[in-house]
């Protein structure tokens, strides 16, 4: 059986390291390769996982097909609280984007430690309220944004939280998958393909062979400021 | 000075009424008029608000002038939760849409109930997991509908939630105002006018005096269901 350990789930932080341990040994503990489905959103399950190595994606399909992605969710973090707090069936399936390493909760158990650990509530209610907060920024997007303006708000996102390259500018790394992006904001593929093109058409950003360069931040601040308003 | 009790308030319900009253002379009270503004999102307070009589609506103004609402707070609700518990800004604006009665707690008393009352910190954690799943879905609708279609939607939604009339059909009171589903659903006024007169055309649903009567149910069901997928 595959085991490790909680230390660095960001959930259970300010728990002993005796208590991280205990509970690790109460997890099932699972691999994922890329592309597996972690949680189907048709599932009875109730379990919360903690991804303790690799990434997963929390999407959508509408019944006509189209994935709507909600959140990404990297090492440290966890998923499928919801669920586990209030009863309700699973909101949204969850995928392995990378090889995951990944320990599953009982919901029991989880209950158990949110009532008991006031560290740990807290830490949920701050993580809750940060969806309610991106979940309102996107709801905001959708409804007084074009979906050309969507695509460039979140390039200029992922700027903002790139690293940045010796000239002080943007490096996002790898390059944005066009599909990827198109799930995220809501629109197609094609539309994200124009924006980008035209964004370096402009020299706002250069395609590198394994990045985006972002040459010109300020301006695509002023692109986004200006549309919203 | 105006008080009164927060007996009422399902967040604190399983609190002793002996520190529902400590707590109720703790917050500072005050009424305000219908379309009186209570929060406004460039305010930098953190406070907390419960809802003793009267609702509130939670919207924000898109500096195009849009408004995008997201949410009614009725009697024995609160808001103003996520800044009290992240510090940080207000994440909308908070009007009355009756004449309220609001009292008004300080984000460290809120804190350190949240932290000491296992009951509330419970209750506030299923409110924060009911609000992601309403934006999760409101995304989809927003990412995968047309505007016809989201506010069918709606009106399915208020019909499912609405008292029945005698013959177990659906009363939806008072009357939809037009607006105020389109700033819900996000379209606009002259879609929703459209959409309510090609309901009743085709006798799913009937203008009375005072109320919107859904005929046909079921027809709106299958409507809604058919262009979700």
């Amino acid at each position: 059986m595959v085991t490790d350990s909680l230390d660095g789930i960001a959930l259970l932080e300010e728990l002993d390291p005796s208590q991280r341990q205990e509970l690790a040994r109460l997890c099932r503990w699972r691999r994922y390769a890329a592309g597996e489905q972690i949680i189907d959103r048709q599932s009875e399950t109730r379990d919360v996982f903690f991804v303790v190595r690799g990434q997963a994606r929390v999407v959508i399909y509408s019944a006509s097909g189209r994935e709507v992605s909600l959140d990404d969710i990297t090492e440290g973090g966890f998923f499928g609280e919801l669920a586990a707090l209030d009863g309700a069936p699973r909101s949204a399936s969850v995928m392995a984007v990378s090889e995951c390493l990944v320990a599953t909760m009982s919901p029991e158990l989880f209950l158990k430690i949110i009532r008991e650990q006031g560290s740990v509530a807290m830490q949920l209610l701050w993580r809750l309220a940060a969806m309610v907060r991106a979940s309102t920024e996107r709801i905001v997007d959708l409804s007084t944004l074009g979906a050309n303006n969507r695509v460039q708000a979140e390039i200029l996102r992922r700027a903002l939280e790139a690293r940045t390259d010796p000239e002080g500018r943007p490096v996002i790394q790898p390059i944005p998958v066009h599909g990827e992006v198109a799930s995220r904001v809501s629109t197609t593929r094609e539309t994200v393909a124009r924006v980008l093109s035209d964004l370096a058409r402009r020299g706002i950003v250069r395609r590198e062979r394994d990045a985006l360069l972002v040459l010109d931040l300020g301006r695509l601040e002023v692109m986004v400021s200006d549309m919203a308003g």
